[in-house]
């Protein structure tokens, strides 16, 4: 397998990209992930809260979250979070500069490639699909928490996704050769089946949903003697992993493939 | 036990609040603070990131943490977070009005006892004493992230420390006659005593211990068949206990003692 020399920075602990590395961080983000959105499941939808409750400054239309969002994006950019190119933003445009020193993280992306960006999408399919899947309905007030969580899985699940152009920089640089004609033919098709291991895939749903049992329990002093009643999860394991298989896998790929199509520019 | 009503709001699922549905929310804040942990325990201590690490910006010359909780305090502020009476901030002297409409809260506390505020010894007992506890030594210059995980920490372990207000009102609701002679007499240490129940706080330590080894563990597919090799965890169990014990029951007492020396007044 090849490895990436991505160390033009002397940083301790990041000499080496591999297909290892980024499977380790991959399984190391699905905890962040189960924590946030059993995080999120503690309160109801509260959709007035993304769905465009007014704000009461007429300048601006945006709904609570979304305000919360780029605001916070932008104090983020101050202090250089974007530097590190596994952090995409969701609104900013024009990243502000660090007024901090920043640190040199290494360059592994393609340049031309680097800039691939779903965070649209995913807002979309977070608010509109797995949102109302793994929440309660209701509405009880309290927006702010609310919006807090909802970034929280959000940038969790953007950065999961976006991983992907780490994946994909790799397997290029591991077998060029079987990647370069269905880049040059664009054959997004050719590329999706290149980058497909369904046993892989089948293996991170399992251990999502795993996650989701061992993580969304009710941990009690005195153990559980497995007294015959349905056990009771903070967030439906089965759900996890479908919200894996359907939207968080498919997306990963889709940046995969959108960033091989770059990769030759 | 004395049950005290605090729905004028008409809000769904707060309409009492009684020593049971405060330590219901106790137990899971619980997950939340050991998610927390888990969490900050990925990143090195990265002391530049708080021991003050100099900003570019002259005017400026607190620590990327520091300017980091500013900042989202003030942001949180504008969208309603310190309506809340469980959210007390390290920061504003003035809260700034929210730019949306807020959700009116319950007023379940004493008005005159509802300020106690101590965020700046949790920030201190945070940096100085838990933190190198339980993160690697190190720096691996990933500062926003890691500023981002001690504002996560730090937002936990404040909501638990100070729901000693709650704890406080709702217990002397219960028997104000057992409490109002060690308030007149400002008598902290009787106050201590009356608020002190080892076994439910031995009880505490050794549920916080098992979500440690529960959220910390590494989850596989395959089961771990117990071929006797030594569990590792994210953050040690033992050490959980420890701040719970050592910090964060102390310090919850010390607000409840706060709180009950102004609820005369």
């Amino acid at each position: 397998m090849a490895k990436v020399n991505v160390s033009d920075s002397g940083t301790v602990g990041s000499s080496v990209l591999s297909l290892d590395s980024i499977r380790e961080s991959l399984i190391r983000q699905e905890d962040t992930i189960v924590f946030s959105l059993i995080g999120r499941a503690q309160f109801p939808l509260n959709s007035p809260a993304f769905e465009g409750s007014p704000s009461l400054d007429s300048a601006n239309s945006s709904s609570l979250t979304e305000f919360f969002v780029r605001e916070i994006e932008f104090l983020q950019a101050k202090v250089g979070r974007y530097e590190n190119p596994e952090e995409n933003p969701f609104f900013l445009d024009n990243i502000p500069h660090s007024v901090f020193p920043t640190h040199k993280y290494p360059t592994a992306l393609h340049p031309k490639a680097l800039s691939v960006n779903i965070n649209k999408q995913i807002w979309d399919v977070y608010f509109k699909e797995l949102l109302p899947l793994f929440v309660k309905p209701g509405d009880d007030g309290n927006y702010p928490s609310t919006a807090a969580s909802d970034l929280a899985c959000l940038q969790a699940l953007s950065r999961r996704i976006h991983y992907g152009k780490f994946v994909a920089e790799v397997k290029f640089r591991d077998a060029p050769q079987d990647y370069e004609p269905a880049i040059r033919a664009k054959d997004r098709e050719a590329l999706m089946k290149l980058l497909t291991f369904e046993k892989v895939e089948e293996m991170v749903k399992k251990r999502v949903q795993k996650k989701a049992e061992t993580f969304g329990q009710e941990v009690k002093c005195i153990s559980d003697s497995g007294d015959g009643s349905e056990k009771k999860y903070k967030v439906d394991p089965f759900l996890v992993s479908r919200i894996y298989g359907e939207w968080l896998i498919p997306l990963t790929k889709f940046v995969e493939v959108e960033y091989l199509l770059r990769r030759l520019d």
